[in-house]
């Protein structure tokens, strides 16, 4: 009987594939770069083989698998096995990968968005363990998120629940890549902050750290720490959207948890601290109760999760 | 074997109930005045005088009762049948309504947030039938709202969810009732809306409508009707303001339909595709996607939701 379950986390640059036992304790670790630019045939076939490997890898094969799950960056129909369309992917428009890769393999899979799988990895693993709702708000280039809701996924009419980055905070604010103005990842992404300090020293603003060759949204979080008043203003500023945005959040949904991943979060304690104050600005009981704290999972909780998703859903467990 | 449904809709000025047949129809319908500074007691005591009266009405009894569903003017514990905290009825906090109707009564009953029944009553019989997921939004002295996802009432971890009016749009803008700045509810609700259309007019903008004694939302909208720029300028910019609201929340939930329900959605159909325009500025696929209508129920909702419901918990159909 099959013991085994795996993971798969597909990203634009790299694929992650891992196994799994019953205990759902990681047994191998395979990753490759995904070359996207080969297009669909070619990251299956890198796929496949990165399967077979990391079942190799864990002392078993492919047979011993119970369920497989696959995280793409991509809006999914989960119950047909459907990538809607991942725009950092030549060719992935509609294709039925899951019907693919059980053909190509035998297996049960599931295919779900990776940042819903991230969300469900840190439910099950991490930072939401124990708690039946929670809001995962992932900051990076933009900002994505997952819901959990009532122990389940939420994942909407079309896979595409949990845009949470495009809620607008700002009416007739910033620009943001959606066409719209004021959502909220015009503010607070690693991208915004990172315009946000430029403009405030292009503009004239008094800071330590040199923009002209670009800066990161690392270098502003460490300036910032450093006691740059700039930096740490725009730091300051960006916690309290963040907080604002969590409240909203809050009122609408009534989750227990709100949990922030991406690289800003290694700002530590002090900055989830500045979010919960700005969250609790707001009086009602929902962003007066709601927990923040950071992800614990790191990169490894789009993987755990597509796993754990897959074997729950798969293997009922 | 019973096969009537009870359904009451408790609010602070009025409180009804109706008895529903097996298939739904309403047999009977009683109201009278809550008359809540008497306090919870007396209160009580005419829910059970209306509860009798109602099935009397119907030509039965309680015995024939299967199912009774209690809207109130508060969150609650739904589970546990406790209406946390009515803020308009003296006395309301933490009363176990659940546990106090099924003794006096000897009926199964289920307590819930009235916005709640409401949305679960458009959801079952009005602008929500047929579709699996969607956010009610009621525009009144607030803006509340319900959440169905999947199926199922939204209620949070403490029966809280729904509280969208407390979004907030508007970062470090108009002052809220519940200490925030910038929620929607400042915005967008019949009662923010005067206060728009009073300030435009005392700041200076010409209007044939007299704010002096005071004017309606109701007013405002039929002189923007009639061709009053002002008013016509308020209505405009609510409805865009509504239109980005409901864009958020399509975002976050991708839910099939938003469905708006209050005094002001009496304009119409024009003022509905407005909201819709300004969501579709938004060019996400949930904005674009998202089904935007008006109500059918009126002030039937929360009586047929709080019946449906009921119904659906105890009777499983």
């Amino acid at each position: 009987m099959p013991t085994y379950h795996l993971g798969i986390d597909l990203g634009g640059t790299n694929l992650r594939c891992a196994v799994f036992n019953e205990n759902s304790h990681s047994l191998s670790r395979v990753s490759r770069p995904t070359e996207a630019h080969l297009g669909v045939d070619a990251v299956v076939e890198k796929m496949v083989e990165a399967m077979h490997e990391a079942a190799d890898q864990a002392g078993t094969d492919l047979h011993n698998i119970a369920s497989a799950g696959i995280g793409v960056p991509s809006p999914t129909d989960s119950f047909q096995g459907l990538v809607y369309h991942a725009p950092n992917m030549p060719g992935w428009s509609n294709i039925p990968l899951g019907k693919i890769l059980r053909k190509k393999t035998g297996l049960a899979v599931i295919i779900e968005n990776d940042a819903n799988c991230a969300g469900w990895g840190e439910f099950v693993a991490g930072a939401g363990a124990g708690c039946q709702s929670m809001v995962m708000i992932t900051l990076g280039t933009g900002i994505g998120g997952a819901l959990i809701l009532g122990g389940a996924l939420h994942t909407g009419r079309d896979g595409a629940a949990g845009e949470i980055g495009h809620m607008c905070i700002q009416y007739g604010g910033r620009q943001c890549g959606c066409g719209g103005r004021g959502c909220v990842e015009a503010y607070a992404s690693a991208t915004s902050v990172v315009k946000r300090f430029t403009e405030a020293v292009t503009g004239g603003k008094a800071s330590k750290l040199p923009v002209e060759g670009g800066v990161s949204c690392r270098d502003i979080f460490v300036a910032a720490g450093e006691g740059d008043a700039c930096a740490a203003e725009i730091v300051d500023e960006t916690a309290t959207y963040l907080g604002v945005f969590c409240s909203s959040l809050a009122e609408i949904l009534n989750p227990e948890r709100c949990i922030f991943a991406g690289g800003m979060i290694q700002a530590g304690e002090a900055f989830i601290e500045k979010i919960r104050r700005a969250c609790m600005g707001w009086n009602c009981h929902p962003s007066r109760t709601v927990e923040i704290s950071a992800a614990r999972l790191g990169q490894e909780a789009g993987l755990v999760g597509a796993a754990r998703l897959a074997k729950k859903i798969i293997c009922g467990e």
